[in-house]
Parts: structure tokens; sequence; C-alpha cells
């Protein structure tokens, strides 16, 4: 497809993820995948046997001293994004980096505003954001096919691993929260976030959680997630003052229908009866039929690793960019603070700002 | 079925919900339904007429004053709730009332202090408890089946009307704190609740609500209730220690599920080793069998007439007593003052006390 | 709606369906219920007071005598259609009968050959083809929306009762045909069909039943009904060269479904190469989007006794005649002859004939 | 798990199927993988550099000359499983063919007639009767959970490729004939088959199919197989006279549910009075609880590359046997008869006689 060269790559981390993002980039026409960092030198050299890159190391600073390097894909744990990807854009190579950006916010202040100073790309692997369903639904809302949002629902339970060192809200809540980053207008811009979760095991942290953020104009967006469901529930409403949408990622069948059946309620300025009569007058219901578009089928990490490489060879911001991850991490370190004081609400870092002021 | 004399029953109320009352009443053995009240005269005529009650009258206090009526049943608007029910306890009858018990807490409370010391029932008409599903419900909490209460998640959503006069957490919410008051071990006795609605259509009410419910233990409830949603979804989970149950209200093929399935963590207090080590250890999985349980068919209603005899006759409380009703509308009123205070957790007025300090 | 003189009728037969009809004529703007005619007089006059019909009677004779009454509709037992029909024509009143028509296909000849030569007109209630769904597909296939018919896949199937009278052909399949007969360009029109049956249980009938009927250009119908299975489905396939439709009875929020995916063959008369080739490459595969149209809601019997009116005073032939019963029959019956000959295909009688011919 | 020396074997065929054979092989601690072999040799190489066989060879002779080889696993068109099969018999070899055994009858005799003779085990590779699902159903069946088997009905249906070659019998009915073979107690002994099918898109062949297979004690198989439905479908259910099992093998979430629902009749000898009377009287109903088992998680290959060792081993048959595959091929070979014969009962060749008969 791309007659251009291939950017070259490496893939820092060659553990759960790492092996996802090595197949993809060496099967991608924009990428060439060159190399495969990790410590663990033979789980290093395993992985590039099987995608054929040509170099290993176990060294992240002989890496990205290679001139033959344009940029890196960390896929190592949580706690090293910032170390790693601060040292790669000092080094002046682009970054992907697995979510959650970094595991504060304050870490991920610094990557962004590094890599907008270098003039590097930085972006977060949000997987989910590229599936057929979530472009198709992005498409959707941008089109004004469902109007004004109203309300989003997202239900993401299912029987799951109780993780060692994060609670149900920081293993689950990055998927919905990117998601409705990606396909809200103007992202995930929330002024605060309220939080309610149960550790009913006694295991130390939230198995159980709800998010409620409240959205612009009144509307309110809710995450539940939840470790301890005994079947898997991946769910999301999303509520249009024209149609609404729902999100079934385990229908393949049917992933995504679209209702044409709603309240509606004109608001006229010009009404001069009492409220309650007006109100009660202007409310309708549309009870119309149903939708579900056929979806393509591609991988969503070939689609996302083309993303980044569009991103580099256009010199833009990619979809789903430092700042998205930002905003997404914004959200995470508010619902701790809602989380220890009673799930009060909390004001989210940064949000409704420009950069200049929200970093 | 029984050998007793028929109690004497009157309605009061032929809108909505008084034929239904009625023709249960009516189709008793446990009951001899005498008569039809309501304002409308011709109303009530109609409806004993099909019903063969036999009498007639547009006064309350006409009524009241017969000696040949046992026991009432309310099926007027929510506000008249207490006027009638006072009356009709100080004139000696049994009390059955629809929901909400009354519109406010204070006239709730002085309805069952009245009731009591007169010593006379009063019942909320909790339909939903006295299902085949959610009587069987109870049967298999309070038989051990789940193990301890770890969550409940509640589900109640569909297109459904705007009402002229109550929210969302109103006109739906009492079903769900109903059941659970039916069916966790002590009732509904959440010290507190957090409550998050949206009005995106600007109809002056909650449209879209989410209420939080810390239980005890750890344990969390929680209740979404939707009038804008184009699906209908009447689902609870209800997560215990040993096993999950889901109750999917519309599926009538496989209503109840009980799922061995399920995420255990061992507490031992003799372990020495560092906590998150031990936790780590302690937490096992078990995937076990999915069982659905045959339920018998009946209506609802009249299971519940004969709750109401029953509990006249053995001069206890029923199960859906007044005290239960108050609990409800307890946790409603602190849901309003929780959504005022944008989403704080509110107390629930009353909750774990004795009625003679809860009320 | 209808300003005209209501039109008076009479129902025969108190049982299991006389009382839905009874409703339905009482509650219709075309009709007058004037009496209710049941052998058993007690049976007669509780429907009577329920409907508010005039007269009661346990003579047909007498009933018939009457100068008051423009049609009957007969809810008796199959075996007593014809002879009660007979009178009725022969008395100049118009008939509507239940399903089926009679319990053999000489009988039901002689009816529609009557009703014919009096000019009266003599209706089926195959209820099914009235309900919203039935109707739409019938609309659905007429416009061409579904191209060609291709083949039908019909199961209807349940925990049932096993019948004493009838096999589980009788019982169930009647809905399927009705169906068919009135969705089908051109009506049930298969020239032969083939049955398989089982009756596993040695009750002396068929318990599980499956029937094949080719119909033109090599499309193929076929129907699953059985009494033993332990989950109920209600589900029938419409294939076509255009689109596919799903129509699940069991799922109110979504009873049809269109898709438009599917497999395309081109016919094409001036391609030279080799048969399989040629073939292969005129295959083509469409995956294009679901509908699901919204469905109004109403009841079947009330749009049902609409066309009986309607077609009385139109002097034309209803939507579900006597000659759509008769193609019902004549199928059954084939399939009676099927199953004595091991599954073998039976000609249908009197199929793909002009009626002087076919009856 | 084994500390007996791993058997040695070669896959003949890298196309389709033979990776995912190799791969099961290489990854089995019975089994030594030692050769691809493939006329073209790059893909063999290809296969082998991917799964550590240690030759590779374009020809069958060769491999079958190599005394380090215990057995071969055919993964070649069907058309050349035949020659391939017998000489790897004549050459010592124990073989694993794919479905189907061969592409006509007379062939399949011959393979398993010469295995015997030689002792080598002949083993199909039915890879659906190893998979979790059908192992338990096998088990449920068995253990007479279900009872004495009633009907059997499967449906699987989806959009399918239309195949040059076979029509939609000889591509999907294979899966369930075998299943029914694995599953049903002695195996499929149908001594008859109805097929029907049909060609609506003037394709040369039948795209929709359903075959009635009368078994044992008046209970009848039915297979509905469809190349032309817009959904997929892969569900079989087994009544039984004490309970009834349905598969649903695209609902992970409950793959398989045991209905303790159903009719059940009372064969009395000692009853006296009409036998319709007495019918009436014994027929009963029950509607008992729903269970469905957890099922382990494995990849079916591996079970079966696991038979194939033990079979060998133990010098036994496996599970899937020859004379299994043969009995598909003899019921696949009868429906090609009866659609030429426009559905008429034709007779399965060797069903119900004993091997030397039989074949």
């Amino acid at each position: 497809m791309s007659t251009l060269h291939p950017l070259k790559v490496a893939v820092i981390g060659a553990g759960y993820w790492g092996p996802n993002l090595a197949r993809n980039f060496a099967n991608s026409p924009d990428w060439r995948l060159m190399a495969i960092c990790d410590q663990d030198g033979s789980r290093a050299q395993q992985l590039a046997d099987r995608t054929a890159a040509v170099a290993v190391t176990e060294s992240v600073d002989e890496l990205l001293a290679s001139h033959d390097i344009d940029a890196v894909a960390i896929a190592t744990p949580a706690q090293t994004h910032h170390d790693i990807a601060m040292r790669a854009i000092a080094a002046g190579k682009h970054v992907l980096v697995e979510k959650p950006l970094a595991d504060n916010r304050a870490d991920g202040v610094a990557m962004v505003t590094a890599a907008e100073k270098a003039g590097m790309v930085l972006m977060a692997d949000h997987t989910y954001c590229y599936t057929p369903a979530v472009m198709k639904i992005r498409e959707l809302v941008e089109s004004g096919e469902l109007g004004e949002i109203l309300y989003v629902d997202s239900v993401r339970i299912n029987l799951g691993l109780v993780q060692p060192d994060v609670d149900v809200f920081w293993d689950l809540a990055p998927h919905d929260l990117s998601i409705l980053d990606f396909v809200l207008p103007g992202g995930l811009n929330s002024v605060a976030v309220s939080a309610q979760g149960a550790d009913p095991l006694g295991s130390g942290k939230s198995c159980v959680g709800y998010l409620s953020l409240p959205l612009a104009n009144g509307a309110l967006a809710h995450i539940h997630v939840n470790w301890l469901s005994p079947t898997k529930i991946r769910q999301m409403v999303i509520g249009g003052s024209r149609r609404t949408l729902i999100w079934d990622d385990l229908n393949p069948q049917q992933r995504i229908s679209v209702f044409d059946r709603g309240v509606t309620l004109q608001r006229q300025s010009d009404v001069l009866d009492d409220a309650a009569q007006r109100r009660a007058s202007q409310i309708s219901y549309r009870l119309g039929d149903t939708w579900s578009p056929a979806l393509p089928e591609y991988e969503a990490l070939a689609k996302m690793v083309g993303e980044f490489a569009i991103s580099i060879r256009e010199g833009r911001s990619s979809r789903t960019d430092g700042r998205a991850a930002l905003r997404v991490l914004s959200v995470l370190e508010a619902a701790n603070r809602s989380l220890t004081r009673g799930g009060r609400r909390s004001p989210v870092s940064g949000s409704g700002l420009l950069l200049e002021e929200a970093i």
C-alpha cells in the first residue's frame, strides 16, 4: 500500500503484550521491526526469532543509542513507562506506550510536555479505540447520527484476576475511559468524578467499582467495572437526543445496534404557560426502527500501528495521543481521591483547560 | 384451602392499580371483597360490577364506619396515603397500602407508629417481592446457598414515561429497594446512600439515575434506573461468597441462574508473612456449574393478598410490613438529599436503629 | 372509525377460543355481537354476561333461523366445522371458522364450493397472519425487499401438551403453513410434501415432526414442529435473493431482523468457459447491514375481525379465505400420506390448479 | 505426564489443516514430530520451520520408507486419502486421516479392512468429538443422565463458502454425523436416511439441506445444514426420556444445558381399559431445574492426538476409528442416493451389521 520507506521500530518489553506489538509491527507495510529489548535476553531472543526482528538487547540505553531506530514501543510495567519514555524522547525517538501512560499524573504531564517540546510523537496504545466497532461509533457520533449525547452507561464485568498491584478501576476502567475520550465530541472532559468501590473479599483493594462522570450539558457517563461477576458483560449504551447506540462487544452477530427510539423534549422559549404543564406537553416518544451496521473485519492493533506511522509521517498528534492518555490518567487519579472521601465528587485535574494550563 | 371464615376487605381507589387488588381479593379464598370506594362513584361502580363487590361508596368515612369490614387496601395517590391510613387505623381496620408508603418519611413514621400502637397490621404492597423469582431468591439467600452477600447490582431500564410528579428514582427504584429489603438478611439497612442523577432532556427531574448503598461487611448495592433506554433490562446480580445469582426477569426460560463460579479469598489470621504476599496466595477461583431452579407459576398479587390475610390472622408483621416500606422511603429521601449535594453520601434516617429510636 | 352500521355476528362455541372471538367482536366498531351459542347453555350465558351479548342459545338451528344475524364465527371442535358451516351458508350467513377448516380435505372442498356458490364470505381464523410481525413480513416480501424467496425454515417447538386427538403436525404446523400461505407470493402452492415423524414415547402419534415442501424455482420450505422440546422456539427464516429475514417471535425487542447479507450467484448466459469455473467466478458475498423495523402494537384478533367485516362489505375474498385454509388442509393430508409411506414425497391435492380443477 | 518414549509421526499435507496437526503433535508429550511431507517442498519447509520438525520431503514413498516413523497423519485432499493410507498401512504405519475418510464408501471399506488385517490403527480426525462439550455430552449419555434418546435435532447453519467440489451435506454434515456416532450408545447405526436439498441459487449443488435418520426404538435424528443463512447457529438438542440436553456451541457462557423438563409416558402392560384412555392417563409432565455443567478448557486437537497415541500403545481401536468414519461416509453416500430419488428413504450400507458383513 505504502510506497514510502518503512519506519524503523523497536519493541521494549517481551512479556505479555510485547509479542502482540512485535507481530503487528512485523506484519505492517508501514514498519520495519528492528529490535526487541527485554531485561531477560532469552525472552527477547525468543520473540525476535518468531518475528524476524534483527537485533536483541537487554539494554534500553544501547537500544536508544542506535541511529537506526525511529520509534520505540514500550510494553513494560506501568511504573517504568515514565523513565523509559523520557529517555527515548531525549534520544529523539517517537514513543508508543502501553496503557496506562504512567502510574501517576505528574509523570504523565512530564512525558507529554517533553514530547511536545521535542516534537516527538507520543502515542498511547488504546487498542480498543482501533477496533471496527469503536471506529464506527466514533464515526456515528461525529456525523451527528446520535444527536447530542445524553448519557453513557458502560458495563465491563467478568470473573477477573484480582490483580496484585492495581484495583479494578485501574485494571478495567482505562478501557472505558479511553473509548469515551475517543468517541465523545471534545474528548473526555469531565470536570469531576465520583467513585464507589467495594472490597467485600477484604483483598485490600476495590474489586467492584462504579464511576460517575458528569459530561457537558447535563449529560452523565457511568462505568461499572467488576472482577467478581460470574458472567462476562461488555456493553456500552450511548444515549443521544436523536438515536441511541448499544455496543455489545460479546455479540459478534450484532455488535452495534442503533435505535431510533427515545424520548424527545422540545425546548421552546416562547411558551408562556406554567412550567410543568409546558414540559408535559413537550415530551414525545419515538418508536422507530433499529439498525445494525455491518462492520469491517481487521485487527485493531494493525490499525493502531498504522496510525502511529501516519502521525509520525504527517507530524500530527495521533488519535490516541499522550494528552488523551493523560485525560484518562487524570480521571483515574481523581477517582482515587473520590474513593478515599466516601464517593464525593472530586475534580479532575486539567479538565476543561488548554494544555498550557492543564499540565 | 382455608376453612376459616374469609376476612372482609374494601378497596379504596379504583384507578390504575385498584382493579388488580380488587380482582385478587375477589378470587382469594382468604378474603371477601365487600366494597369499592372512589371519589368517582361511577368508576367505583364499574369496578364493583366486574368483581362482584357488594357495596360502592364515594366516602372514605362512610366506608370506615362500617363494622362489616376488617381491612382496607389503599390504592390512591401517594400524597393521600397518610391521611386515609391514619383514619383507617383509628377506625380499627388493618391496612394494605400501595408503594410508596407515603410521600415523605415523617408521615410514614406516623403511620407505622399508629398501627403498632393500635395493634393493626400495616402492610405495603411490594408486589415484586411475591413473585416466584423473588420468593426463590429470598429462600436461596436465607438458606445460605449464596454465602455472605458481597455485592448487589440491579438494572431497571427501559423507555419509560417521564412522569409529571416524580423523578426516575421515585418511579422505579422502590421496586429494587423493596426487593433488596425482602431478600437481604436483616433487610435494607444501609446507613447511607449516594445518588447520581442526570436530566439531559431538561425535563426538570432526573431521568437517568444511580444509587450506591454500602451494605454490611464492606458489601455494596448499586441500582441503575433509567427512563431513556431504548431496550428494556430487568436484571439483578447478587454476588455471594459461595455462589452468585443472576435474576433476569425478561428471560422466562431461565429467570434465575445460580453460578458456582467466583473468587474466594481465605481469611487466615495466623499467617505471618507480609500482607500482599499473603493475599495473593489466598485468592482462589471456582469454576463450577450453573444451576437454574424451576419456578412455580402463580400471580404475585394472589400471594400478596394471602400474606395480608395470614399476618392478620396470626397477629404478626407481614413480610413487607410498614417498617419495610419505611426503610425504602428513608433511602429515597436520603437519595434526594444526596442529589442536591452533588452525589455526596447521605445518611439514611433510622437505619441500623431499633424502631423506638428509628422512628 | 366506521360510519357504517355494524354487522351482526354470533359466536358458536364458548370453550377455549370462543371467548377471545367474542371479546374482539364486542370491542370492534365494525361488529355488534348479538348472541352466543353453545351446547352448554350455562357456559354460553357466562360468556354472554362478560361480553354483553344479547342472546344465548343452545341450538345452532335456532341461531341460524334468526334474521338478525349477518355472520357466525365457529369455534367448535374441528369435526363439527363442516356441518355447522354448511348449514350457516345455506342459511345465508357469512362464516368465520377456526383452524383447521375441517378435519378432512373433502369436507373443506365442499365448504369452499358452497360458500362461493352462495356468495357468502368463508374466512379462516388464521390468527397469526394478522399479527404485526406477519403483516410486516407479507409487506416486505410483496414489495420485493427480500427478492426471490430461496428457502424458508420454520421452527415451532416447545414442551407441549400431547393432544389426545391430533398429532404434532395437525396441532402446530397449521400455524406455519397458514403463515407461509399468507406471505409467499402466490400462496402455498407446493405440489408435494415429505413428512418425517417420530413417536419415541409410544404415544400412538408423532410428537416430533419435520415437513419439507418444495417451492417454485428450486426453493424449499421446511418446518420443524415438536412437543418434546424443553425450550420454546418460534423462529422463521425467509432467505431471499436480495435479503434474508428472521422472525423471532419470542424476542419482543427485535422480532424481525432483515439481513443484507448473503450469497449471490450471477446467472450469465454468455460465459463460455467451463461450468465449474464459471460458477465459482459468479458467486459473490454480501456483508451488509441488519435492519429491524419497528412494529405497531395491536391485537391480531382485532385486525382479523376487521378483515372479516371488510371482506363482507366489499364482497371480496378475505386475506385468509376458505381456499387458503384448504391449501393448508391439503398439505396436512398429503403429509399424513407421506408419513405412512416412510417420508416419501406425496403430491398435494389441488396444488397449482385453478379452483375449478383444484376442488 | 508420560514416561514412555514419544511416538514418531509425520504430517502429510501442509495446506489448510496440516499446520494445526503439526502444531499439536509438536506440543504433545506423547509424540515427536519427525517430518513434514508436501508436494510443494517450500510449503513443507515453512511448516517444518515453525514446528521444529526435523525432516522435509516432497515424496510420500520416501517418507513411508523411513524406519524412524511410527505413524502418519494425512491432511491431503479427500480423493487422495485412500491411496496414501493404503500405502502407509502397507508400510506398517499407523494412520490418522482427515474427514472424510475417503471420497467414496468402497475405498473406505478397503482402508478399514487393510488396517484391521495389518493390525494398524486407523483413526479419523473427527475433531469436534474431542471438544470439552462433546466429551461431556458423551459422558452424560453414557451415564444414563438423559435416559433413552428420543430425538436429536442438530442445526449447523451460517453464511458459508459455496464449495467448488462438494455440496453442503458433504461440507457440514460430517461434523454432526461424527458427533452423533460419538455420543449415541452403539454409534450411528441408522439403517436408512432421507435427504432434502435445495439449490435455489442454481449453483449446481445443494446449498440448503436436511437429513432425517431413524434411530433405534422409534427415535429420530435430524440435521439441518445451510450455507445461505445470514446468522450462524451451531445447536444440537438431544431429547432423552429422563432429561434433555441442549448444546449451543456459540454460547461460551453456557454451552451445555441439561433440562429436567419433559414429557413422560408410562408404559404399563397391565392396564386393561381402552388404549386412548390409557395413553392420556399415562402422560405426565416434568418441570424441573436446568443445569449447566462447567466444562474444562483445552484444545480439542491436543486431546485427539493424545487418543491416537493411546490407541496405538494399547493396541485398541481409537474412539473415532476407521469404522466410525465409515459409518459417517455410508450415511453421506445414502443421502446422495436419497437426494436423487426425491428424498426417498435410502438404506445405509453396512448399518446394523457386523464388520465382516458390513464391509
